[in-house]
């Protein structure tokens, strides 16, 4: 997918009467050529242009003086010149990706610009390089622990292949966009993908780890869909009255985080109370699972960091290395007190949140009616997320309904036996 | 004002089965005393222990022991014990205020904790001193650069005693509904006073600085009324499209800010060029201080910061070292170039403002509205801000009426030449 285009970047303080140099503009010659201009700090500004008319030895290695000209060119009748240029740079735009992220036994991986590589105008390199990492290394930590299935590092390259496919698909749009020279199809464009561009949007398929129901599609009714990052969300934190971003509220330990959402703590409390026994037995998948995160962790801590102190692991591992549990009512708070909770709740109280404060949101919604669409009365939704902020799965119960908190706690234990294992015992 | 009561002081990590050590929480007992419980950083919880018992050695100094079994008495019949104790101190509210706050001749000037002792539970301590500082700061700068009047300096004691007095009047009350275990009252109280204590409610009267024109009382229409602190709004700034705290927009680099607020920059124009071409005339004394601020920079440039670089001050002294011109409109970005205003504004294009956020202001209103409570189409308002970022005064003129930019230039100059002075000339 690679394109005759080459470009070269300028980085540097200029010295014009063109007085659109501090938006994210483009300019567009058809004789000269594109050139893309993203504002700086430190008052430089950022000069993409497109070289059409490079050929001959210049193709090869188009000097910084030569880019210079093009960029006057391009820019005619306004003048440009630079006070000083900090970076110059060159590149042939070329849409690829490796059709393999990670070897057949899964020790060896390819992240960042060795399994991608795109145009840099739309900002994608680094932080799809990042999230690459990201999705790798919470992994490798439950793989390394030997509490994965065997098969389960084959999510990475299924996950991020498919983003880095996606991302050279926007790309070559976007970038033949740009040189296209069609600023409303341009800005369309642009406009269609920012959903994507902003991350938020990159989204992974349905597996195990992303559990779709398909025998009930009632997760479809709000924005936490597996596979999607869990949305933004403003809540009050119960403990201490402060209104809270509760998709990034819990530090991110390398654990999962099991939301339970329902309208009234006191209705549910039968619920509640199962739910909680019932996935404390010592039989149950997540019990032991936990139990045998504690004996990982004894053995292997945690790297600590010098913010602990302020961030305090300990307030989000009581119940579990490997879960943390949280709470999210439409409550009064007055209504509540943790000290009637059950003792798994009650040890996760940094994380009981009161959905109250729908006028901090930017569209005006409680977190509930965010997440879900909506919530019946009576009715418990659990989500799952994973260490990566990614919804794993959804589930709704009618606490009413009796075995209704058994039921939840089975359906939990099969979503993470779905991926999850109990370390072999070593012989 | 002293009281008899003295107040120990413990900040540590507590164990304790009290649930509300996460919010500011005051526990009363009659028969022991008070405790204002803080919570702090690092798992700290820090306590207000009223020594209600204390007397004989102990009064003089008590101990460690003695306050910490205070706490237990007081909190009983939850228990209190304590990981460690980071810090232990201990105090006798006192409220005073120095009757001077500087000598006869503004040479020697008392702030901070020299100036006025009050209690510390609203936090009020440190953050009164570095606003005492902050006063004398940019007005020590002005007199030293010879642009003050010979009397500019008393206005510091004018304006920070009064602020000490308000303090400690409000303090010696909340200290004493902390004490008398009334809730209801402590809460009124400190509602009641919440303004002061967040700081926007620190307040100056009236003076040459903060000039009210009595017999022109519209500037109490909006919230920009002079001695008060310019009321947070939300703008997008011309250049970039970025939204901005516009309060907060422009650097403090010593200088006075000079707002003009109207509804249709094409319909101000000509107020617009009469006014710049005014105050631009030699004669002006306002374009007098400028002159003389550019010697004085010249031979004694500002003491740069490594921040500088982002920055950018010149951005915002190109006009004048004393002076930063903004323009805030509410007309849409497509109708209005910066190449089509007066030069002086111009070589103001980081500080032309588009008044089109109310969504993002915390009460939904239009800056324009929310500084001047409203204006008239074709009405110019102008709002001098000091460099401490208190409104000096406000003023409003119709921009139909012949050299009404003119008027404005004059109104600008009286208002400058109440506490400002060209450099007599050195001998």
């Amino acid at each position: 997918m690679s394109q005759a285009a080459i470009w070269g970047v300028l980085d540097g303080e200029l010295i014009t009467d063109f007085p659109d140099i501090w938006s994210k503009t483009l300019v567009y010659s058809e004789e000269h050529g594109s050139i893309l201009i993203i504002p700086r700090e430190r008052n430089m500004t950022r000069f993409y242009i497109e070289l059409k008319a490079c050929a001959g030895t210049e193709r090869r290695a188009p000097g910084q003086t030569f880019v210079m000209q093009q960029a006057r060119n391009i820019m005619a009748p306004f003048s440009i010149d630079w006070k000083y240029i900090e970076w110059f740079g060159r590149y042939q735009v070329g849409q690829r990706v490796a059709s393999r992220f990670a070897d057949a036994k899964t020790r060896v991986f390819l992240s960042g610009d060795a399994s991608h590589t795109h145009s840099p105008k739309a900002a994608q390199g680094m932080n799809t390089s990042m999230h690459d990492s990201w999705n790798l290394s919470w992994k490798l930590n439950l793989a390394v622990r030997g509490l994965a299935k065997p098969d389960f590092l084959e999510s990475y390259e299924e996950e991020r292949r498919k983003i880095a496919l996606d991302l050279v698909n926007f790309d070559y749009e976007h970038a033949n966009q740009i040189a296209g020279g069609d600023a409303v199809a341009l800005a369309q464009n642009f406009k269609a993908n920012v959903r994507f561009i902003s991350g938020i949007g990159a989204e992974y398929g349905a597996s195990p780890l992303n559990k779709e129901d398909p025998a009930d599609v009632s997760f479809m009714a709000g924005y936490a869909r597996p596979g999607c990052l869990l949305p933004p969300a403003k809540v009050t934190r119960y403990i201490d009255s402060n209104p809270v971003d509760v998709q990034l509220d819990i530090p991110m330990l390398g654990q999962f985080r099991i939301f339970l959402l329902m309208w009234d703590v006191q209705q549910a409390a039968p619920f509640l109370a199962t739910f909680c026994h019932a996935i404390a037995d010592h039989d149950a998948f997540v019990s032991k699972l936990s139990a045998a995160a504690s004996a990982s962790y004894a053995a292997q801590p945690r790297l600590g960091s010098a913010e602990d102190v302020y961030i305090r692991p300990e307030r989000y591992t009581a119940v579990s290395h490997l879960f943390t549990f949280a709470l999210i009512t439409t409550m009064a708070k007055a209504e509540m007190e943790v000290s009637d909770l059950p003792a798994m709740l009650q040890d996760s109280r940094w994380t009981i949140y009161l959905d109250d404060v729908p006028e901090q949101d930017t569209r005006g919604q409680l977190c509930t009616d965010k997440w879900l669409g909506s919530l019946e009365p009576g009715e418990v939704a659990i989500i799952n997320v994973r260490p990566d902020g990614y919804v794993g799965s959804v589930g709704r119960w009618n606490s009413n309904v009796d075995d209704s908190g058994v039921d939840a706690a089975r359906w939990l234990d099969e979503y993470y036996a779905g991926f999850m294992q109990i370390p072999p015992s070593k012989k």
